[in-house]
């Protein structure tokens, strides 16, 4: 018998069928025992009317108002879980944000949780009632309604679990688990069984979308063991833990997954003296453009100039080369390049720590294909190349089949 | 400068050009130095589309979650209100019931104001904001989210207006004001300056269904001056208060005006032994079949024995017949009738308490035109008579005339 909480998405919830769905799937855990907290996030497409009605009046509508129309789309869905519930015998209580009460900053539209008091849903838990909280909402310290910002409902399911001490945070998902690579690419990909918050965290930052980073970031700092399983099928999903396992360790892949990101675009600045202050003076421009920078390299310099380069989005290339156009003037740079047809393709695993000889393989299989490395970039657990984006396809399946990630159970 | 509590109804902010029109009839009353707050309904439609949602999962949906789900349909009206306002650089607050705070009693679907807690509003109007308070909303003393039935948007602005000391609390409605009877029926019809509660409870209950009887009762007790006024045109409306000035009362109408309810039907059981507990016997299971009973008449017995009746809504007429006559039986009744082809004409007005002479002049002029009268019921301020239904539109308009209620200005 376990205290478990589960998340459901807007798809999951998308018409009163699949809340009929949820609510006997949360039977079933129920009947086995568990106390159950379920966060639900608005039906799909009732966030995207209620912003059209919004943009309708002020097309930059934002704020504390905003909040207060958004968050009414989980509540809508939070009272019809609990109707089916108690329509199926199983008495229910919805809360929203606010009620429970989830108390945030004041950062309206992306505001960020500060505590949580449990007393209620621990009552309710205890009286054998099925609780059913608005994810994605809260409250300030004055009782404004506040958002955690879109798809936040994830971080409030991971929230709900740290303060409850839940043995369990479940997202329920339209995939059924976290796989080596996008299955699209590899039909071969396989899913994996347990992955660490780490390697999860680099697997959704480049491009695995399958949690929200916060939520991530959320469940490894309050060490919450987070599930992904899917809504609509049956089956156990991943695991994402603070470690492996020591027994699964001794037979643990090297690597985890193959990650990657179609939308990439570099930039690179060539000749620019190698003082202090230049990387600043050629991101600050980008970042007051509201750009978001992916990789940045910048080699050893030989003759007292050095070359820079970074990556954008792709959609934000040009507004990127004509502002580091400007600043090479100033600073007298030789040349300024770009190319916005490439794409980064990742191995991720925590097996990399240990183990010399990762990076030099990958390179071999890429070079065996006759895949030209434009950028190599690497992180603890994590090495990045960068290749034309006509090699996305081929790398990611000779990188699986390399790694033998296919072969693994 | 006045304090002004404002009421808009769901088909005054039906479309998003609907609220804006709002927003700018608001701020026409802010700018000439009032200080605003505003209690709105939710969208037109909405609430059904709400209601039928929750249908699909439950057709007996009611209680808790139910008003968990149908209070979102005012927060999306509020937010969307201050954001038009805040467009016009007007700085406006939005609050649900929970938020103001408005504490209700735990009668889900149809809770009663206990108290509210004006701090926050009064805070907001010293700074010279908007104030958008969700109607027909308030939460229990256990923080659960409770409604006040279905259109109880007026009690909530009557009630702020009583907990601000309000100067006025205005009503917007898609009528210009309250009427000497229905202009459907009479084009002669006169839009009345201002009409006491009294009066205007008796021509709401009897059908000029402008405002909720429970609104104007709570505005009644705690001595709010209503105005009822049109959302879409201008205008004074009509001013309902608790006495007349005592200028305008040397030259008041002997009566207000004219109410009339068509959906009338009328049971009689006659010979029923005049002795005590029968009037219960025989009304208490047509209440237990929750069929509401407007007039009820017994006059003197003669014999003995009595004759009994009452009369409901038509659509209640056979059920009211079935349990009547079973009834009849216990009681060894002699004869059970019944006519649901009748309608109730009622004249209105305080001025009749100091007049003899009303209801005989309204007689003869019912007889003047050959009306004949099947029952006849008075109050204080009020004398009904029911008549055939084909009389219904002849009667109104005899009576209007011979009343002088067109020639008043």
């Amino acid at each position: 018998m376990a205290l478990l909480v589960q998340k459901f998405g807007g798809t999951s919830v998308g018409t009163i069928e699949r809340i009929e769905a949820v609510a006997d799937k949360v039977i079933s855990y129920k009947d086995q025992g568990n106390s159950m907290v379920i966060v639900v996030s608005a039906m799909s497409g009732e966030t995207n009317r209620l912003v059209e009605l919004a943009q309708q009046i002020d097309p930059r509508a934002r704020g504390r108002e905003l909040d207060v129309l958004l968050t009414t789309g989980e509540q809508v869905t939070i009272a019809l879980l609990a109707m089916a519930l108690e329509k199926r015998g199983y008495p229910a209580r919805s809360y929203t944000g606010g009620q429970v009460k989830i108390t945030t900053d004041s950062a309206h539209n992306k505001a960020r949780i500060k505590s949580i008091d449990h007393e209620r849903i621990t009552s309710d838990l205890d009286n054998g009632r099925i609780v059913v909280v608005a994810g994605f909402q809260g409250v300030d310290e004055y009782d404004n309604i506040t958002t955690l910002g879109r798809g936040g409902s994830d971080t409030t399911g991971v929230a709900l679990a740290a303060a409850l001490k839940a043995d369990e945070c479940q997202i329920f998902t339209d995939v059924d688990g976290v796989y080596t690579t996008d299955p699209r690419v590899e039909p071969e990909a396989r899913r994996l069984e347990t992955i660490t918050f780490e390697e999860m965290l680099e697997m959704a930052s480049l491009g695995s979308k399958v949690l929200q980073i916060r939520a991530v970031e959320f469940a490894q700092k309050y060490e919450v063991p987070l599930r992904v399983l899917s809504s609509f099928g049956e089956g156990e999903g991943t695991l994402i833990t603070t470690e492996y396992d020591a027994d699964k360790t001794m037979e643990q892949a090297l690597i985890s997954g193959i990650a990657f990101n179609r939308d990439e675009a570099q930039l690179t600045i060539n000749g620019v003296s190698d003082t202090p202050g230049v990387a600043y003076r050629i991101l600050g421009p980008i970042s007051e453009a509201n750009i978001e920078v992916d990789m940045i390299l910048q080699n050893v310099s030989a003759d007292g100039t050095t070359d820079f380069t970074f990556t954008v989005h792709r959609n934000d290339f040009d507004t990127a080369l004509a502002s580091l156009e400007s600043t090479a003037k100033e600073l007298n740079a030789r040349v300024v390049s770009g190319n916005n047809r490439i794409v980064k393709i990742s191995i991720v695993g925590v097996g990399m720590r240990s183990h010399a000889g990762i990076a030099s393989r990958m390179f071999e299989i890429l070079a065996k294909e006759g895949i030209n490395i434009l950028m190599i970039s690497t992180s603890e657990i994590k090495i990045s190349v960068v290749v034309d984006e006509k090699y996305l396809e081929l790398g990611v399946r000779a990188l699986h089949e390399g790694f033998e990630l296919t072969k693994l159970s």
